[in-house]
């Protein structure tokens, strides 16, 4: 066994919170794994697709280059500040997904922060998709994976968000109680400690949350009691030539037929 | 009386939070007071300084500009990465300014992080200096001015920092409770969250900072005792013409001589 492939190694990983797509580049060095997190409503969408049977949805930052991959016959979903965009037919509800009528199909996705996250963590090694709704799935795939973790939350429009942070601070708190992964940026101290502070009862915390706000005006109570339920799924989605794929699906970097 | 100036418009003023220099440009628009924070250690350098004497100090963003100023003549202070530069006599220690040596003086000041926030805040219609060292002074005075207020936190090199946040919290959440403000940004709630998670006990909330395990590899535990405490200083250092002075100075906008 060479030294790089001991067990032990593991305890020395690192896990580490970055509020915005703005900072990223201030922490993206050394990571090998990004886990990028929008939980209103982005990354528990595409959670949820891919657990309710979407072949693979294809994240694209524009609205420009959704309709492109939509006039190839692509179905494309497309969200801005909370709506659907004029010309889709779905935004980025995770409850579009849950009838079974999107399953082996193909999505083309974009979003106001999430796939705008996902296109700029696209140069590591390896991304992920993490969401309150994946949270111990997202866990367990981290522990079984090398190298330092670096969790991304989407915030809004390049500002720091609650339930992003908070989701953060639950994943960074497994992983450092549970697998011994060690931080030392004060980012992943304040995720930790908010997430421990609202433990239990997520909702109620979340209650003054500046998007939950935004999203109760436009009627979607529903979407944000969902988002905010732990466990809904138990799957990891992963970026795999350009598109989100279930990561049961990648074998020796292959992607294989997917999942029953 | 004017709609403007009846004192019921006071009960809409805000209060927000921005966790670093890089994200100042995302909250700046509608804020009438921008106050720099840097808790470890150039903002409660600065009231310490303006507190026990000194005239004047004018904050430059980098080093060169410090040594011009030094080589007309003025005494100048310049730390970067927690030390002192060479060819300055002084860096960001508050203690500097402790033995009355400085008084009366002017200082030119350059810090890793500090006068950086400053140099980013220079175009509000008014720039104050927040610390733990002057928590009440610097409340005290908010209320007293007109407009909202936009709490600046100088981070580390871009970077959030837990000691800048959790004052920034405290600050907010007088304004809030005392004065009625009111806050909407998810910042502000994480903020004033940090800070009530912690109350009664700064130093040792703040024992896992980043920022305070590199200062404490440099020997200054008793830096870092003194700008944890509340309330050392009773002064609000404000920008005037490039130069933070002691805010009793300043009347109808001109410059008075030193307060005694």
């Amino acid at each position: 066994m060479t030294e790089k492939s001991r067990p032990e190694v593991r305890q020395e990983r690192r896990v580490e919170v970055c509020f915005s797509p703005r900072q990223f580049d201030l922490y993206k060095d050394e990571f090998h794994t990004c886990v990028v997190i929008d939980v209103l409503r982005a990354t528990s969408a595409i959670c949820t697709g891919l657990a309710h049977g979407v072949d693979r949805i294809i994240p694209v930052p524009s609205v420009e280059e959704a309709r492109a991959l939509q006039a190839e016959g692509c179905i494309a979903a497309a969200e801005r500040n909370g709506q659907i965009v004029e010309g889709f037919d779905f935004g980025n509800s995770p409850r579009t997904y849950m009838d079974g009528s999107l399953k082996g199909k193909t999505v083309a996705l974009t979003t106001t922060n999430g796939t705008k996250a996902i296109d700029i963590a696209r140069g590591m090694p390896q991304v992920a998709i993490g969401s309150i709704n994946n949270l111990d799935a997202i866990c367990t795939w981290l522990m079984q994976q090398p190298g330092h973790v670096l969790l991304l939350c989407s915030g809004w429009k390049d500002k720091f968000n609650l339930e992003d942070t908070v989701c953060a601070g639950a994943i960074a708190d497994n992983l450092i109680d549970i697998a011994r992964y060690r931080s030392v940026e004060d980012s992943t101290i304040a995720a930790k400690h908010l997430y421990t502070g609202m433990r239990g009862s997520v909702f109620s915390f979340l209650k003054a949350s500046s998007h939950r706000r935004r999203l109760r005006n436009l009627n979607l109570g529903e979407d944000i009691k969902y988002c905010l339920t732990p466990n809904t799924v138990n799957i990891v989605p992963v970026l795999h030539d350009g598109a989100l794929v279930d990561s049961r699906r990648i074998k020796d970097g292959v992607l294989m037929d997917a999942v029953d």
